[in-house]
């Protein structure tokens, strides 16, 4: 499970049957540094490089901070089993609160 | 499993059902830098910049060391069928000795 | 779920039994440098050097941005349950567009 | 499945059910850097900076290699289903030779 | 999956049943630093300081490319279901083109 900022959305062309219908959000990892309060608005010091791709069935804007869980479990109760990924967007974040 | 502090936490405003009731703790990953002994003062040169997500069942205060475990099997044991991530918080961590 | 671009692909030649007849494209998956708009045209220095490697059912040619998923279901419903891996490309990506 | 060198213990205060009992290794992965023939002394060039945590049933001292595999069906078959977590030191190396 | 190429090999002591008479492969993924079209002679700068330990059922030499494969089926068809470790050598690689 990560925290991340949407800051992305993919369309597929030709694809696997099933994924049709799914929005499929691109999302940044946080990474630290340095104590902080997030909301909404997070500045591109805290954001990693790596592009993490989810489903997200929840209606996550770009821009919010979302938790990305990650399995098989997670994929049925959030997108169905016939999703063909188990990267699912399971919360769009009111609030991070990170220390030292 | 990764050895780590907790240094923060996270509320979810609108999230996938299940996801209600867990405290979401924000874990830093401690990396080697050379022979040491910690309690519970882990000095930021240890920790790294990486942020894992866990569930919290437990109840580990931020500036804590844990251990978060990841898989399925553990989320049943520790956290229930339905909770929608994989990543729990299985041990406050009393000592840990780390050597060359 | 990663979003990447095919740079290559890689033959067998002793292999084990269910393998042949697979295509194994070699991916590299996207990084962010900035914000952009993808279609087919991929700056070098929005790639990985990371190779991620993934049976091809969908037909994606050199050049082409993919998205590989990775889990047993997906392989299951893309490839088959008899295939030995299970990194999947699930769909050739028509458009992605990444922000800050 | 990782190469690596023990290299601490970690002791839980309250921990979940099932983690009584069993011994935490902190293990430090092997990298490469050059060739080289291993048995017990690893020198710290050849150590990564990550520290992987795994149980320990095998009775692996600090300072030995030792192999650790990662998955539900080695914790049933190495540590027993109840384990509450899926890291697992399965093996003892007695050599390892590592060349370019 | 990833592709790497075989460099050692790592034998244990004292270690899980079923282990026995496995032989583990020690294999280094490859990275992409240009294109390349390779069979059996890797140059180092396409080399990860990365190891990947792996059982090998098929053979292959030190020196040679190959492709493992991480996960519980391939574990099954290809080492067995009581074999305690998932990451698997899963074919010989002939030829690898890798490009831009």
């Amino acid at each position: 499970m990560l925290l991340g900022k949407v800051t992305g959305s993919v369309w597929g062309a030709k694809q696997a049957e099933n994924l049709a219908g799914y929005r499929i959000a691109a999302v940044r990892p946080l990474v630290f540094s340095g104590a902080a309060e997030f909301r909404e608005d997070v500045d591109e010091r805290f954001l990693s490089d790596t592009l993490v791709l989810a489903v997200d069935r929840i209606g996550a804007d770009t821009g919010e901070l979302v938790l990305v869980a990650i399995g098989s479990r997670v994929r049925d109760l959030v997108a169905g089993e016939d999703c063909p990924t188990k990267n699912c967007v399971i919360a769009i974040v009111d609030k991070a609160v990170i220390g030292m």
